[in-house]
């Protein structure tokens, strides 16, 4: 099996060199990750600069390429021009802190798992739910548990898998929940300051208040300490609305009006 | 009626002063854009930098507020730090190139709508199908229309429409059409070069190959010269493999192997 290890943290996060450990004994690991941090770069591609890549050689276990853009980037470049022969799956993290609820369209680590689904490859995220250095070991053998059963799935090639992971020890881990997204809004919050020539600046800051939307959604497993997997997809449709005004004919004789 | 309007090509972007030109006579418009271009920049937001906001007077007529960021934070800076009132509608473009498929996702015109989406305010997306220097006037006042309708509508306040428009002349135009997003995949190509000191970049080029996927996507009203509008929402769940994968207990005793 052959695997392309992504993030958005950086080829130097800790997350992604825990990942390569567990795995690159196994298996053949190609890291192609952004040489600096990209959180919160959504799902964007770079189109007006050129990108490089560079060689990594960190110790005499790790090789890696560094890439001058975002993650979707590394994983396109990766898939289209770099590797020899196609990945069989896409993992992109650990990333540093939770990618659930309505931070999952921000997300960098989701959106490499997005593209590597867009190009017809098995993708999966995986974040753990803190900001602080953490442990990521038991988070990084999950995973290589899990991708052995994702193959045996044969998960729906237009599909990734967000997994999500308590950051507890792991005897307080409950169980796994298969959950969907949860869509919960922010309060935001800008944070209004003066640099020292007198010009106003914002800092983007604020907490995210989870509305109460019922025990199937990623943010109310991660909260009870369950590990949640959701199956994402990128159709935007919403084919509720669609019927809807499919039916009520609202854009009748506009065009005439 | 109260607009905020916004786009990702920048705040002196003729498509967008094509929508102010026809809407401020009519309505309140408060212009909250990008300074600078910001085409595929996906549903990026702006952490790790802070935010400015400059006032750009351009003549008696026009007064916009121009952000140091993504199509996302405009939205969400002037919803939640600058505009006294929050707006009843986002609308976001008029976009240079059409935002249909796979390349929904990387647009940063849609994202702004999504923002808008995710803020509660029902919004709109619209972009013209060319990259050359094109006539918004058609363009604009279909919107013009449109909005009038939406509010009607009563649009779910988590949903947001995809307009994208044919840039022929509006005798050619053949009808509206209802659509879902198409999700062929691109045929990507990355243009390799070497720069003056033998150190080699890539540029990321490539043609979009549409598959067929049937008469009802945005891909196909939209080369048939009918105004696609598709009502997205941002809920990535993909709930039919949602049920499979519950169906197919494929993490049961994962924990325990």
């Amino acid at each position: 099996m052959h695997i392309l290890l992504t993030n958005d943290d950086g080829i130097h996060a800790k997350g992604l060199h825990a990942l390569y450990d567990v795995l690159a004994p196994h298996y053949r690991v190609s890291v192609v990750a952004p040489e600096s941090e990209q959180s919160a770069v959504g799902h964007a591609i770079t189109l007006l600069n050129p990108l490089r890549v560079r060689e990594i050689h960190l110790n005499k276990n790790f090789l890696g390429l560094a890439v001058s853009g975002t993650p979707a980037d590394c994983v396109k470049i990766a898939i289209n021009e770099i590797l020899d022969t196609p990945p069989d799956i896409v993992l992109s993290g650990i990333n540093l802190g939770a990618n659930v609820g309505i931070n999952v369209l921000y997300s960098g680590t989701v959106s490499a798992a997005t593209e590597g689904a867009i190009l017809g490859i098995p993708s999966i995220a995986v974040s753990l739910n803190t900001f602080k250095d953490p442990d990521f070991s038991f988070a990084a053998h999950f995973i290589r548990k899990l991708i052995r059963r994702v193959t045996e799935l044969e998960l729906n090639s237009a599909t990734l898998l967000n997994v999500n992971i308590p950051a507890v020890p792991p005897e307080d881990i409950r169980g796994i929940a298969l959950t969907r997204q949860g869509i919960s809004r922010f309060v935001e919050r800008f944070d209004k300051r003066m640099d020292p020539r007198d010009n106003v600046y914002y800092w983007q800051a604020g907490e995210t208040h989870f509305i109460r939307e019922g025990k199937d959604i990623d943010t109310w497993a991660l909260s009870r300490n369950l590990i949640s997997i959701t199956p994402l997809h990128f159709d935007l449709t919403n084919h509720a609305e669609l019927n809807r005004m499919r039916q009520a004919k609202i854009l009748k004789d506009i065009l005439k009006s």
